[in-house]
């Protein structure tokens, strides 16, 4: 996979990247954390859910003391805004191999009374002390190599208005999930794309809750138009991602009654299943 | 399908049954229920995890405007045990079409002191007013014929110990995901049965959150012997269930570092998807 088409000379590194200063926060007090929301990781106007579940998992990965989201699920209640948060969190248990932990983030209305935008629960563990046990029956995708996929860069941008979260990645997706780009969706419920982060840092468990939401919505292959709102996502981190690209495939098969699944698996270089998550979206039917 | 097999003479129905009896909560105070878990409901001597998920589910149901669980995630962080237990509910948010809670569920210790035993977070609507354009693209599982199947009643007891919910369900397993009984596991990931309840009641939402883990476990018919305890569990419930037996197909494709997922599907007797659920559990390994 030739290096000049995906990362830049001088690579961001894991701490020190994009990725990392937009998710920072600002320990106030115990269990309470400042942010500003980046308008870096909005889709058109709305702030990317996955890099909102990795704000509040890294909130977590600091109040719990484990260090790992094992899994995590949020619901999403109203819509966040680029802008001032506030994440506060509960440690809900201790234990010696896992620590749960519940985290809400808040914006401020017109009065600076705090709103709830997403609640959080999720257990931690350290991916590091897993035995090396791998039974994976589940195979990687079937993507063709990078440098026969395609993103927003190679082609005239098929989505109006801004996306700056294309700016903060490097995705190439699959030709056979690109029909929509090209007013001819599929109609199979499908997304597949390699994913990176676009100033060169390498993956890493908080990284992937941002992987698991950051593919343009199987509705669009379906063709289905508009937005596709995220009610709640719940993540498995199963591995800690060796570097490299990761491969994210997403699946939908039960698009009934004005919802849809989207069930998304992340394969790391060494083709582990590092994650696997579903969401539960709404439609605009008709 | 011999109705005489399936259900007794006098059917108990929704609101009147077994199900309903053993998940009544007494609400003390707003957000504050009282119940006493049944020994009817454990696997050996665990409670079962999607009974008290059931528990959590009505308390919610209550708590909440709207009442049927779209998607349901509970964290287990201590074993439950027959006996009295107490469920505190928070209004998260109350929308239109969907509000969002939080329940928790909480024992005694020697000294009477409240233990969580398992922390949920859920969002709720209407089942009824969902559009009826049904796209679903996933099919019912291949399971034969109910008469071709055979439950705990149609052999020797295969499991060590009492299992008392044995004797509140009808589950007919495929024969093809019964091996481990024999001592013969397939190697493969999968349980697949018909699912009923013994008293005869028919289907409803709450229930959906039992039958999703009341198969055995899937880690069986890998080949491994042992608890399998569920640390986390998400239900998408996205259709209320016709009357008549449920199909319910689970499949592990993750089985690695010492833990594994069970991914679940609920179909109803009109073919329709009527929830999904995925869990994480813990395996002894070697």
């Amino acid at each position: 996979m030739p290096e000049a088409a995906t990362a830049p000379a001088t690579r961001a590194t894991i701490g020190d990247s994009e990725f990392d200063r937009d998710t920072a926060l600002t320990r106030r007090a115990p269990g309470v954390y400042d942010i500003d929301l980046s308008a870096g990781w909005t889709i058109i106007s709305a702030v990317n859910g996955g890099y909102l579940l990795a704000v509040l998992g890294r909130a977590l990965a600091d109040a719990l003391p484990h260090a790992d989201p094992f899994t995590i699920s949020a619901h999403y209640l109203t819509a966040s805004q680029p802008g001032p948060a506030v994440v506060r969190t509960d440690v809900v248990r201790t234990g010696r191999t896992l620590s749960t932990g519940q985290a809400s983030l808040f914006q401020y209305d017109d009065e600076g009374r705090e709103v709830e935008r997403i609640r959080v629960l999720a257990s931690y563990g350290d991916l590091d002390t897993l035995p090396d046990d791998v039974r994976t029956t589940a195979r990687p995708p079937a993507i063709p190599p990078m440098e026969h996929c395609f993103g927003p860069q190679d082609g005239p941008a098929p989505v109006d208005g801004s996306s700056a979260i294309a700016d903060r990645l490097i995705l190439k997706l699959d030709p056979s999930t690109l029909g929509w780009a090209l007013g001819q969706p599929s109609g199979k419920g499908e997304m597949r794309a390699w994913f990176g982060l676009a100033d060169g840092r390498e993956p890493d468990p908080l990284s992937l809750l941002l992987a698991v939401d950051a593919l343009p919505p199987t509705a669009f292959e379906i063709g289905l138009k508009g937005w596709v709102p995220t009610v709640e996502l719940t993540v498995h981190v199963r591995c800690r991602p060796a570097p490299g690209p990761l491969r994210v495939s997403i699946t939908t098969r039960n698009l009934a009654g004005g919802f849809l699944e989207e069930d998304a698996e992340v394969w790391d270089s060494a083709d582990r299943l590092v994650a696997q998550s579903r969401q539960l979206a709404r439609v605009r039917l008709g």
